[in-house]
């Protein structure tokens, strides 16, 4: 492994550090290296707070005069929350800056590079840039759609099913797998279900991590009519977590009223076929700043997420157990597609062991 | 890695050389060393051929006095279709015997050593262990059971399905995914199918090998009204593999008569609920010296078998892509389970990558 890879590695770990906490902004780690040795580290640690060049300069010990500095996006060049770090890259004297992804907003892109360069910078690029992009997925849709990027999350057993057919669902997978699951959540802005999972699992839909230090998501509930019942968990939690029930103008006036003096919000959306217009809603989603939205619906929602084109990965849990049932569902209900050549298909599957569990996680072919 | 381990490896590479033609023998391998150089090898290579042993003492050009033999299973100690082979490794005077696994037949086990040892042969264990019972299951459960080691083999896409709505399933599984099936029918004695599947697919179920050098298994019908259309591919290909049709008394006799007249043989088996009892079923094919059995049912059969306690191990592929549909049908249908925590376990699970497809291998908990 080269040294520019190491270091480039270090500031990645730095920058996973924020998850949950930065969205709609990007992940970011910097490291500042003289003489092969690290003298400052920061990462971007909150939403609106110093970016990861500026805290690596506030950690430093000893002058970074003539140092490398290894971040994990191109420095900016705006003013913004915090003024532009190319600027104070150039202040504080670093000699060469390595960069693992431009900034992908193409009206900024290359702006940072460029005052590296004219001040005598050099600037290189090239280090895990598939692992950067990926970090920065919510982040990269987000700033180019304004619409949230989409995980649809399942579980199934090696039947494909996702419960009994009594509906008995406690547990499809193993600890490791739904610790998996609350790693996501920690992840994502929000989390997306359909009213029917809310009357029949009543669920809270907070992130439960093993350190107790997680970020709960935007709870979302597709709910065209409000048919939600008024004593969900989910209506009555505004303390923990923020709840968008997302209606048509099918819903009862009332009832929009009774759910918003608990504390919800409630936003009216395009109907289609008489349900709510998925497209709309990921737009709405997107003026409230959620970049990223992790579905875990039923066979119903997730059909027509997948058919409205607003998903954009799976990660599905498969445990290694059969219950049959022919009447027992399975992720992905609905309509369907009629001939398997027009099947969905995903492009970048991964696959990860939990236990006896596995995970497969792939982005869907657009 | 040791020698022994090495010289083990290199016996069972060649034991498995005889996959698909030594049923309900076992699969053995054998390797001559002297002076830490081969001087021999062999293995067992059809049903009632030579044993490996022989075969290594047949291949090898200079003497084998003082040697060590690595043989994957325990040597013979009965006059059965040949003479003993530990008998002729005494005789053949080597020196010392390394030995993969025990005869698991409990009237045998041990006997071989036994005559080894009591000729100043030195005798060792304990290399391969895992892989070699593995590679000699279905060998493994028929010599104690006298009925088939069945493996579940299913294909599904990554919301479980095995067919759109309307059944398409051409292919739900790629072409490595779909070669591996081969392998297996390949390697198992007999295949086995519902007349549904018959009724709807019409499958030859041959062994299809890039090197056009498999074994075909026997096919084995589970048809407890002979329902199965007479101008089926299954019922006139005889020339190609054996088919057996297995009916219950409620078959109409005359059939019955017509299957047997194309050259196909019926069995009767037990009824249990009007349907085929399995397990008897299972008796009556191990009656016939098969000892393995793939089992590519439908949703119907496959949970008949899962709770009727006959498979073994299961076989599953999952294809990275979605296909939904409320109606599409998932590997294992019929009653079902109810409860989640009474789900059937896998055991042993392993998992293996075929192109973008995911394999996944467990035994069944017992």
């Amino acid at each position: 492994m080269s040294k520019n890879y190491e270091y480039m590695h270090r500031a990645f770990e730095l920058a996973k550090k924020g998850i949950g906490r930065v969205n709609p902004n990007p992940l970011v780690g910097a490291v500042i290296v003289k003489d092969d040795k690290i003298i400052g580290e920061g990462y971007h640690e909150f939403f609106g707070g110093p970016h990861a060049e500026v805290n690596a300069f506030l950690s430093a010990k000893e002058s970074v005069e003539g140092a490398t500095m290894y971040v994990t996006l191109e420095p900016c060049s705006h003013y913004g929350k915090t003024p532009p770090c190319a600027e104070a890259i150039v202040k504080n004297k670093i000699s060469k800056v390595v960069i693992g992804m431009l900034d992908p907003n193409p009206l900024v892109a290359g702006r940072g590079v460029k005052i590296l360069e004219e001040n005598g910078i050099e600037v290189n690029f090239g280090y895990l840039c598939e692992e950067l992009s990926d970090m920065n997925r919510t982040f990269l849709k987000f700033i180019q759609s304004k619409t949230p990027y989409v995980v649809m999350k399942t579980a199934m057993t090696l039947d494909g099913k996702i419960a009994s057919k009594t509906g008995d669902s406690r547990w499809v997978s193993n600890e490791k797998s739904r610790a998996k699951v609350h790693e996501l959540r920690n992840e994502l802005a929000g989390i997306m279900v359909g009213v029917d999972t809310v009357i029949t699992d009543d669920p809270l839909l907070t992130t439960r991590l093993e350190d107790a230090n997680g970020q709960n998501p935007v709870r979302i509930v597709v709910d065209s009519k409000a048919r939600i019942p008024l004593d969900s968990k989910i209506l009555n939690t505004s303390d923990q977590a923020k709840t968008i029930l997302a209606v048509t103008e099918s819903a009862d006036p009332e009832k929009i009223q009774k759910v918003e003096e608990k504390g919800n919000q409630v936003i009216k959306v395009k109907a289609k076929d008489q349900k709510i217009d998925l497209n709309n809603l990921m737009l709405k989603l997107g003026e409230q700043n959620i970049d990223g939205v992790l579905l875990e619906g039923g066979a119903t929602l997730n059909f027509s997420a997948l058919q409205s084109g607003i998903v954009d990965e799976v990660v599905s849990f498969v445990a290694p157990k059969i219950i049959g049932g022919a009447e027992a569902k399975s992720p992905v209900g609905g309509e369907g597609i009629e001939l398997m050549k027009n099947a969905i298909e995903l492009d970048d599957v991964k696959y990860e062991q939990l236990g006896q569990d596995l995970m497969l996680q792939g982005k869907i072919k657009k």
